[in-house]
């Protein structure tokens, strides 16, 4: 049990950590959290359900999520606007290699000089990875939304 | 501190499995959580401050949670739907053959084609009893709603 | 880790105090989770960014969060309403005497014959501090609030 309170403790630990960069920044260390070789994928339930393979955003290695962080930090955005993460209901599969995890998010934006409102929620269905150097990391992070229909424009990763 | 830990762990993937259950399905396991002779009732705060015996759902054995799943899963639905549940904040008090739980919760639905809107919000007050088998299950999910107005119709257990 | 792991449970049951006493009460007992010279503050991300020192809620000590307490306990209200807290992402970090912790939180409220709204969303920047005799208090408690527009007035703390 020692082990299972450990390795929980450490995968609360990255999500706090992943939606802190997000929410608090700085966004540039996001991909610090990612292999590799990593799959950054935000899609939606139906695209899910009917085996289309539609991403609202898509990165498929640790460089595309700089390139995408990258774009984010340069965009001008004709409302400034701020996100908020609450991830709840954590649940770990171990396998040999690599660690299943699953949990439900709840997105909150606020435009600048808007009121607060629910962005999105929906269900990440993640894997992560233990690296060479005992760090734990994510190598897909997946991201479905339950609605199709995002306020606004999709800015930041979920 | 070691008992509480692992009892506090077990607690939180006995929720993180009530709301997958829920969330992502198969709902036909969620009776599988309950007692034999479990209560599962949703009511609002309101009821609950006048000492009113209304509940939005009620079922009163495990048979009849199970006949609740039937249904619902048997439901034709004119917009198919999807909930997603936040739990947080969850303080545990152990008796001396039942512990006593309590979590805020969110919950939030989307329907076919819809943004995504915060559906209810309250509390759970629950009570769980550990089996002969060494498992834990619900005895008692109480959800209390803040609010008496629940948007659309009340379909699945908050 | 064990002595991370103990941290960390008393942190989050901290925190569910906290939440439980402002949304299920009794508020009257909140007070008694700050030490003497405790700081307790509300304010928006637009004036922690820009360096205003404005609050939109400011308690200088503990007898001045009593003192506030005791105003909200007999505030007479338009429209009775009620808070519920979403605490997630907590992250900690250990000084020489106290405990620097961040956490995201969703504020919702129901307003009595009302649809229940998301209130507020932001971020926790608090310090912990142990005292003579074990426990572990707020020493500083200080939402940020993504949005600097309230929904109907600031009652609760955030």
């Amino acid at each position: 049990m020692q082990a299972d309170l450990a390795l929980r403790l450490e995968v609360e630990a990255l999500y706090a950590r992943y939606v802190a960069l997000i929410d608090e920044g700085p966004l540039a260390a996001l991909p610090t959290l990612f292999t590799d070789d990593a799959l950054l994928k935000i899609t939606s339930r139906e695209n899910v359900d009917r085996g289309w393979r539609l991403a609202l955003m898509l990165a498929e290695s640790r460089a595309a999520i700089e390139d995408r962080v990258h774009a984010i930090e340069n965009l001008s955005l004709t409302i400034p606007r701020r996100v908020r993460h609450i991830v709840t209901g954590l649940l770990l599969e171990q396998g040999n290699t690599t660690i299943t995890a699953g949990a439900n998010f709840a997105v909150f934006e606020t435009l600048e000089g808007q009121q607060t409102v629910c962005f999105a929620t929906g269900r990440y269905r993640d894997v992560l990875r233990r690296q060479a150097d005992g760090s734990l990391l994510f190598q897909e992070k997946i991201a479905i939304c339950d609605s199709a229909l995002i306020r606004n424009s999709l800015v930041y990763p979920l």
